[in-house]
């Protein structure tokens, strides 16, 4: 597995991503692309790659709920900063450059991995719980009551 | 998909849950139990079930990203809402009850939901993104130059 | 001063405010009026005040600074939660209701109430910390350099 | 004003804040010294002094109430880090070293001058909602009823 990180690290851009990446950039206005993410990694191999991140530089010892709270606390601030003056930010990004995606995709990821940990520390099964918590909000916010409205939507979802 | 989800909402904590979180909740002091996700469902499924959930609802016009990064934000507030006044928060939450357990699995949830959605909306492939990223601090963090000391973590970790 | 507050509470709104209010939610689109804070209360008041009520539920023992900060990440998820589904939320906020006026004075002064008790804990003086620190932003951004450019301003402002 | 603040800037640390600190920083274990903020500057201070650093920039057109809302996350955020591995951080912060502590003071003004400025643009006359505020907080928290339990605690604030 660690090779296979420094790999991927070495590497960086493979081929296939940076095609998607660029196929998905040229983000066509008027016609919505579709978009799907990666099958893999799973959340549970994220999971697993953080926990030996972290054993094998005895983290451990700082890593408890609330300390990893505040490091996601802290991961949504930074990604908060790259939006904070983008008024303007539409689906798709566009007009952002390269180097501003990819600050953005090491952001995004930060808070994953940091929800990912601390749901395991919590001894939560995070992807069943969103599977749960997905249904809850079908049942809460039956589509036929709130469909459309902006007022309603400001009303319903919370 | 929705008669599934509608399943998942109506039996809520099917044999196989209860079991595992029961068992998790009986946290041994001094011995580690291990703990994993659920192989499914992966981001990809969680992502396209709450773009269908949105679509559904006509509440894309809504779903801007930084409309979403706020979102995100309420939700990491509710989340610290549950930890607050907890500063026994240890690993495994031996004394929560199980409706505080419910809460957390619902915001941990809610907080996961909107930053796939958010990751969707960047056109951020987030699976492949947090691998990346992993690779990233293992070549930034040598575990034998940082292992243990909570003064070289403070340090180096950002 | 305890029946100070409560008078505060009882009369809720008294003329004096309320005339202010009115006369700023008629916010004259072309024409920027004049906005200004009272005077009073001073951060010292509030600190002291929070100070008392704190001391007599005796919860000091609770607000120690990750707690409060925890508080604080808290409190700014319900400030952003008014302003989510509000891509269109312009200066004035035009369109709000008075009662979504009511709860943003309320969750920006639970904001601000945390920060002070936080600082408090933390012995960080923290008018006087602000006065130094909007100085140092001064020498850091100077007028002449960064002036009106969104592209200097994203480069420059962190 | 400018120069007063430039000569603030320049001094950076004058005589009576550094004995002020100093004093402080002997934190006794076992007696809680007396603590208070300096009378001056008062928000609305702070809040002239932050237009006018605005306005000289020409930076009004970026600052919408969203995207000070983002700074504010930004800052928390910011503020977060600084504690995120300190789970011992205690009240008056033994230990911290006088960097970590100007770092600090930095953060904790920087969240302060977004808020207000936030407030500002969204018409709030804080120092008075905060008064209000505090009001109505003491009627929904008798002491008499929440006194000490942390139970109670929990359970009544929120």
């Amino acid at each position: 597995m660690v090779e296979c990180l420094a790999g991927l690290h070495r590497r960086k851009t493979p081929k296939s991503w940076v095609g998607k990446r660029n196929r998905l950039g040229n983000w066509r206005k008027g016609g919505q692309q579709p978009f799907s993410f990666s099958a893999e990694p799973s959340m549970e191999e994220i999971r697993r790659l953080q926990g030996e991140f972290t054993a094998e530089r005895d983290w451990n010892q700082f890593h408890q709920p609330r300390s990893l709270l505040l490091a996601l606390v802290g991961e949504v601030g930074e990604l908060a900063e790259l939006f904070q003056w983008r008024a303007d930010a539409a689906e798709g990004l566009p007009g952002w450059t390269e180097a501003e995606r990819e600050r953005l995709e090491h952001e995004l990821s930060d808070v994953l991995i940091y929800l990912l940990e601390l749901a395991e520390k919590c001894r939560v099964d995070l992807p069943r719980a969103a599977l749960r918590k997905m249904a809850l909000n079908r049942a809460k916010y039956p589509a036929s009551r709130v469909r459309g409205s902006a007022r309603k939507y400001t009303e319903y979802e919370d």
